[in-house]
């Protein structure tokens, strides 16, 4: 795949096959790429909670929001649910901004998770509290997103915008997400 | 180049060959990457002004910060300044809060430039009501980031961070960057 590939196979997906599990080492292998990456003064404050075992993932779930223009959906039913989660963390001791940090970070873990054909969505509604305490994460630590991940189990397409943004999902169940053109976004 | 080789190449290069231009449609192509990619609520507030011709870069050069750790460094001479500029700006008709939307959008940008043989580094210390001034920028915009880019006419390298995080040149010129370690950002 080529980069311009990648960035297309890249969608927000938030319905996978739960059943297929993902190794730990290949959200290592993720967020060592996100390590290397860019960081505001070289800071480097992110930290990240890794979970691909289905007690941990249970943990985590019920504190998610999921797609808010979607307002008669829940979220992902049981079998549909994420396969693991990387929890992006900003570690106080060494930073109180974290800035563009966690976007460059949590892009990059999904650009290449969509290469293993893998995919995920940054999720920032949560309550942040209940899932501190549920994952044992100290105060040092601000919870600032989580990436949902595993094999997508949905079709996610692309339209142009011409009036709303508002993703939703047509009648066969795909996934529509109004982009605006590249005319009205390039000044 | 698969997805790691990318994100290796990525790095933060401040010094380019400024007479080799970048033409209009590479910056157009990088921007259509980060326009279809994952924005908060998907609701695009981001827009981009693109610059690419000697004397807009030359409007805009005086304004931007060069790598705070090298105090003595006061950026790139005249011959290994950028080859080309995106501005990125937040449309406040849109949204007041930009949220992860720029570092996800400039990330997919130089990742893609990476991919090309370019390079760059995202700059947000500027004078930003100077860079508005100079560019005939609306109020309506908010200035987020600069993106610096050319073909990179320097080595960058990384190492694992001991002790300190601050980047530095050494005695053959080279940019080292220290990075901290796996073992350190994964909890």
């Amino acid at each position: 795949m080529n980069f311009r590939e990648i960035v297309e196979a890249d969608r927000s997906y938030r319905r996978f096959q739960q059943g297929r599990a993902i190794e730990k080492s290949v959200l290592e292998e993720l967020v060592n790429l996100a390590r290397i990456s860019a960081s505001s003064a070289n800071l480097q404050p992110l930290k990240y909670k890794l979970s691909c075992d289905a007690d941990t993932n249970a943990r985590i779930f019920p504190y998610l929001n999921w797609a808010g223009y979607l307002t008669e959906w829940v979220g992902p039913e049981k079998g549909e649910r994420p396969a693991a989660y990387i929890v992006v963390l900003g570690d106080t001791e060494i930073s109180r901004h974290f800035g563009y940090d966690p976007g460059i970070a949590s892009q990059t873990i999904l650009l290449g998770a969509a290469e293993k054909g893998l995919g995920g969505c940054m999720i920032g509604s949560l309550d942040r509290r209940g899932l501190a305490d549920a994952l044992d994460i100290s105060g040092r630590y601000e919870i600032l997103l989580v990436l949902a991940m595993g094999i997508p189990d949905e079709t996610v397409r692309l339209t142009e915008a011409t009036d709303s943004i508002r993703y939703y999902r047509d009648e066969q169940d795909e996934h529509v997400v109004p982009k605006r053109p590249l005319s009205e976004v390039i000044l």
